[in-house]
């Protein structure tokens, strides 16, 4: 029973991976239609390329200098293994690879749902949706994939496969830890500065072209109009997949961190039919099923009406996700009935300890999925056309470009009013059902159909794409009208999508926070002591900088794009004619290397900041780790609190003004008039729309990142400053004929000290515990020696 | 000794109360100026005494409303005294009657200043400074001499004017509590009214004078251009003064109740020659010495050069400064001194008891001013005329609003950089130094010169009214450029002391907080507890949705604003020929109606959410008040971080945008070419500035009301919550001959109780102390009884 539990979800991650591949052979035998159309997909392939290949170059550099950082801590600290680092390289290589994956088809699904949409919508519809769907298989799949192997391998070098004591089960998730450090890495990478590149491409083909030259938009003579596309992947498609890719691996390893505590609550010790682990594989078996569940999701994702609309489009993705959501429901209920002791202790702070029982963490699961689905509404309900706030900002348009503005912003900070009472509500609901297991099983649950929400968020994209491919190919007016139909659900999805990675990302990092103060064994972050307070200050005033940071880095970039193209037309005669082609490579090249370039000051303050408060702490309270941890935990609480709101508010507001600006195109009422493109309303909402750009695409999606990365930073330096419990790991004695290892765990509490002494040998496990005073144990343990 | 040092403060209040009437008296004795002047004048002072009736009335209305709230919880609550009531109407009367004298002189001065003008600029400058330091001495005269008269009544009440424990000082200070409320609730009233009546009719009357029926600014024909010049008043100088008022008194009460902590830490007795509350009489004494600073300081305001320029001006004006804040260090360093014990006995949350001596609380002192003069230089380089950050807005104007919004959003944002490490950093070295009673003498230090930062700022929006009367009055040229010269400094004293104000808040939050925290007897605050962490993500969302709910309602009174001016065109003929008189009082009524109605809806989100979190913390964990106090404070603290934050960002950003703005009149070079007004990026920076103009005169300055108040709040519902020392008041027994009084400190700690019981009987006062179990203490008590 115990080994098929815990290889289940290698198995379901196969699965999944097997058919991400079918899926994937099916699109690309797909049509990919013929010349000008095929010519253009090629640009926008090799642009994306091209920007893997310099990001690959950046990050092996990172990697390594990063290994090594974390090399040099697990040799001072002798709680920190070296096998991090393998795991650190592994997670950042995975992350990678899942990008690379997604990027490659999402650049191969453009031109061929294009040409299916020379057929029918229906058809169209499949193939795009399968290019998300390979998306979503493929990090969702290689993330379960890694996590597991990586905790298997490490459960069995650190504890020989079966359980010994928590401490030891605390060193092979922090271990692990390592493996998501990794995929948060790439995250930043992939987040940040796709989100730096999108921008910087669009501005400066638009600023240039448009504006300049006076083509229209997606021109084949602006030789920045192939990496405008290319950023349309870079930043949606790979972006927000590393994204998720981190949040989903955080999630579950947080909880199984919590899960281990779990365990330390009930006594160190459960005897149940998974080898006395089941609270730590129950979150890994949530996201195998998951994988699952989400495949049969997608299969249900499919219209035959030839001539469907928007509606249909939306219910057939709805019914897939749905499914997905409540099959996940299902097998929560019955994996946690399974999988977890009846009943529970668990230490509440403040509260002592409860008897909980198994089914109230399958009520905190719900509240995770609901969580997952309330929060799209809410961000549908401040971004989408047509709805009250958006309109309120079309009718301040009449007022010119600074009361559009004004609106805009108002509308994204009213819109954190629902999103915070819903994520505290999640919070208390869901400890108060589990304590902090509970809170990261809710965030495992409602991280459990990422591969169904990667696949819807990923088509939209592929449709925007497949459409500019249609104008750019002057295809029959039709073709267009079908990709605008998906484009048009691409981008209601593209927002709510947004909404579900804050969610996840607030609901991880509450998990990592959790897992943190776990991992360091301190009694709580007290904010009353003045240097946390400080540092909660100092923590809630970064995600500020560093949104600020992004914008500008946007500016940046897209002056670099500028110059560039200004460079091309004056230089490559015959451009504007269409005698002579733009190098195209030359813009992705300047936009690889400026966002690339920009990201450093932005990435230097979410790596640096966590561990210069460390060395400040150690400089002031050399001898006070205790007091370190908490300053550290008042940072990460205040990035997290500070970064969700900001990620609420630049998310939603930047949608609102999108959408503000979009009503104009079918016409607007204001004033009672109609009102049109070109009009003065809508040169004002153009103007919204421009600040809300980075705020939508570069730094809020950021502040994801920032928070997670910035919790697991403080989980991996947890160890240093850890020292709660006093653990000692004796060496492991191995003889010629035997392999003998003893671990002790030892804690010492108001005075009263209890230890466990576990003993292998040959695989066979003796235990032993002592209670007394510290001289008492001590005596003991020292005489077991 | 002990009664002069109690009764200093009084003297030094009265001193510069009368200092102020000989001020006043010769303002009003310099000429008014004939004709048109005068009538100009005389509608802004009808005006501003219109809007103070109409706040006067609902002020009525509320604080009767208050009243009887607290009425009512200090009949429930058996350590909360009725006296409370009496203490908040008297702190709102203080406050609203010192915005009363302040709003009068200053519509006074405005036209003395203009005819001062008139014959040379010295003479202007001392005419409006004289204006502005009657308001500062106002304030700060009026808000000792209530704290500390209200003190020696309640301490003669409630201890007959001796020293028996912290317990009975505890009820002292949480009864003077009403009256820091009471004043801060006045500047609820004040700042957030005031900040949307002035932006309402300024944006009113710009919309349809200056763009629909095309007259300029200040135009006599406007029916809201005398309104518009009330709002300034409104705003900058009755606002201004109210938010000071309330640091300043909450600042002073919260190191009064840390103050009574320390001689706790100390034993529960000290002997000193103060009748043993030396530490609680410290922050009165250094307020009372900063007042004949402050009047010292305004003495030395003065220029002689006829031909002088702002250089000049703002140099009197630095003099002045620091001579009052060098004045207030070196007494700081004497008092601390005189007044404290030589070593002191603190308790550091998780670092044990430690000595303090007194020197260290000075050192804390410096702390404070040297806050409160670096954060004006941060101020000052991200808003001021010609620095790096205002420039890059201009710069970034050239490409349109859209670029120019994103370079102002990106400015604020950063600033907050500066501005949050200064503030940990000063809170972590005063805490440092003296505990939470060295950061409360931070403030206390800081807020000590109040009346001369008052009179430099208040000073600042008398000169700008004084230009609009003399451009109305088609004075000659050379008089409005003596007025312009006090304008632009103005502007820069006006930015820097929305830093000052911010600074005030932020050290007044802090301290309050740590006054509450002592108050409920809880042993901090652990957000690591799900629920606390919840309400520190409300807490945090709460500054956001206030500032969005104020900036829609100053567009929502503008409309008001607009409807009337245009109705007023319309139905009264000859407006425009200037043959009928405009109704400038309606549309004084119109934005005085607006702007009280449109600031309930952020009244209500300030005073019911702390008030909530309580009910929901009753509701579900009805018998552990720790834990909602914990919650409570985790609100507190989540408003407080994140208030600061919008505080810094949106001030900045305001202000950076104006002058971006006014960076074009003098003309600016922008691609190697000179850029006036007029321009394209002219225009793009008159976009910034009315995004910023609620910005920085509305919302932003409204965060340091909201944090304090929602502080203040958390303190007097502190009592309810506390649970800390079970502490009991019996009845006091009063017969016809002798009053006696009863007072039992009971505490029960680890199973280990104590217990001190103090009768006095006519004054005379006997103490005994009791130990043992819970029971065995109990039965003595009630032995007595």
């Amino acid at each position: 029973m115990n080994t098929i539990m815990i290889y289940l979800p290698i198995a379901m991650a196969f699965i999944g991976l097997a058919f991400m591949f079918a899926k994937r052979q099916w699109v690309l035998k797909q049509d990919p239609g013929d010349g000008k159309m095929k010519e253009i997909s090629d640009y926008i392939y090799e642009g994306a390329i091209a920007f893997l290949k310099a990001e690959y170059r950046l990050l092996t550099f990172f990697v390594i200098g990063a290994s090594a950082v974390l090399a040099g801590i697990s040799f001072i600290v002798p709680t920190t293994h070296i096998l991090i680092v393998v795991a650190f390289v592994f997670g950042a290589f995975f992350s990678a690879l899942a990008g690379n994956m997604g990027m490659k088809i999402a650049t191969k699904t453009n031109v061929r749902t294009t040409q299916a949409a020379r057929t029918s919508l229906p058809q169209a519809l499949k193939v795009s949706f399968g290019g998300g769907t390979v998306m979503g298989l493929g990090v969702a799949g290689l993330a379960v994939l890694g996590l597991t192997t990586f905790f298997i391998a490490f459960f069995h070098f650190f504890m020989n496969g079966v359980w010994t004591s928590t401490a030891d089960m605390t060193i092979v998730l922090e271990t692990l830890a390592g493996f998501s450090l990794g995929a948060e890495s790439i995250a930043l990478f992939a987040r940040v500065g796709g989100g730096i590149y999108t921008k910087a491409a669009d501005v400066g083909a638009d600023l240039v072209g448009k504006v300049e030259a006076g083509i229209p938009e997606d021109d084949p003579r602006n030789p920045a109009t192939i990496a405008d596309n290319v950023g349309d992947n870079v930043g949606d498609v790979a972006g927000m997949g590393a994204d998720l890719f981190g949040s989903y691996v955080a999630t579950v390893l947080a909880a199984m961190v919590l899960g281990n505590y779990v365990i330390k609550d009930m006594g160190g010790n459960i005897q149940d039919a998974f080898g006395g682990i089941g609270p730590i594989l129950l979150p890994m078996a949530i996201a195998g099923f998951g994988i699952l569940f989400s495949i049969i999701g997608t299969l249900l994702v499919k219209i035959t009406d030839e001539n469907a609309k928007e509606a249909q489009v939306q219910k057939a993705l709805n019914i897939g996700n749905w499914a997905s959501i409540i099959l996940t429901a299902v097998a929560c209920f019955f994996l946690v009935q399974y999988m977890l002791p009846e009943t529970m202790k668990m230490d509440f702070f403040g509260e002592g300890t409860k008897e909980i029982s198994s089914m109230r963490v399958f009520y905190a699961t719900i509240v995770g999925l609901v969580v997952g689905a309330v929060i799209s509404s809410v961000t549908e309900y401040y971004t989408g056309l047509g709805t009250k706030p958006v309109m309120a900002i079309v009718q301040k348009s009449s007022t010119g470009a600074g009361t559009n503005v004004i609106a805009g912003l108002a509308t994204g900070m009213i819109s954190t009013f629902p999103t915070v009472l819903l994520f505290a509500a999640a919070i208390w609901t869901s400890y108060a059902f589990a304590g902090f297991y509970g809170v990261a099983l809710a965030a495992s649950a409602m991280m459990a159909t990422t591969a169904m929400q990667l696949a819807i968020d990923a088509f939209g994209p592929i449709s925007d794409n497949a459409g500019g491919i249609a104008e750019m190919s002057e295809l029959p007016k039709e073709v267009r009208m079908r990709t605008d139909i998906l484009d048009s659900v691409g981008n209601t999805t593209a927002a709510t999508g947004k909404g579900f990675a804050i969610a996840s990302a607030a609901l991880t990092s509450l998990a990592l926070f959790a897992a943190y103060v776990t991992f360091t064994g301190i009694d709580g972050i007290n904010i009353f002591k003045a240097p946390v307070l400080a540092m909660l200050f100092v923590g809630g005033m970064i995600p500020v900088v560093f949104s600020a940071l992004a914008m500008n880095s946007v500016g940046k970039a897209a002056m670099d794009m500028v110059y560039e193209v200004r460079r091309q037309f004056r230089e490559i005669p015959g451009i504007m004619e269409g005698t002579a082609k733009p190098e195209y490579a030359k813009c992705v090249d300047i936009s690889t290397k400026a966002a690339l370039r920009e990201m450093m000051l932005p990435g230097i303050l979410t790596i640096g900041f966590p561990i210069a408060v460390v060395l400040l702490g150690k400089l002031v309270y050399a001898d006070n780790n205790q007091l370190i941890a908490e300053m550290l935990g008042g940072y990460m609480a205040g990035v997290t609190v500070s970064g969700v709101l900001w990620a609420v508010f630049q998310n939603n507001a930047g949608g609102a003004w999108d959408n503000a600006k979009k009503s104009f195109e079918a016409g607007v009422m204001i004033n009672g008039e109609m009102t049109y493109k070109g009009s003065d309303a809508h040169k004002a909402a153009v103007t919204g729309d421009t600040v809300g750009d980075p705020f939508k695409d570069t730094s809020g999606p950021s502040m994801n990142i920032l928070i997670k990365l910035t919790c697991l930073i403080g989980l991996v330096i947890a160890p240093i400053l850890g020292e709660g419990s006093d653990t000692i790991i004796t060496e492991p004695v191995t003889t010629q004929s035997s392999s003998k290892e003893v671990s002790i765990e030892k804690s010492n509490i108001d005075g009263k000290a209890t230890a466990t002494v576990i003993t292998i040998i040959n695989g066979k496990r003796e235990v032993q515990n002592f209670e007394g005073t510290d001289v008492e144990v001590q005596a003991k343990i020292d005489a077991l020696k």
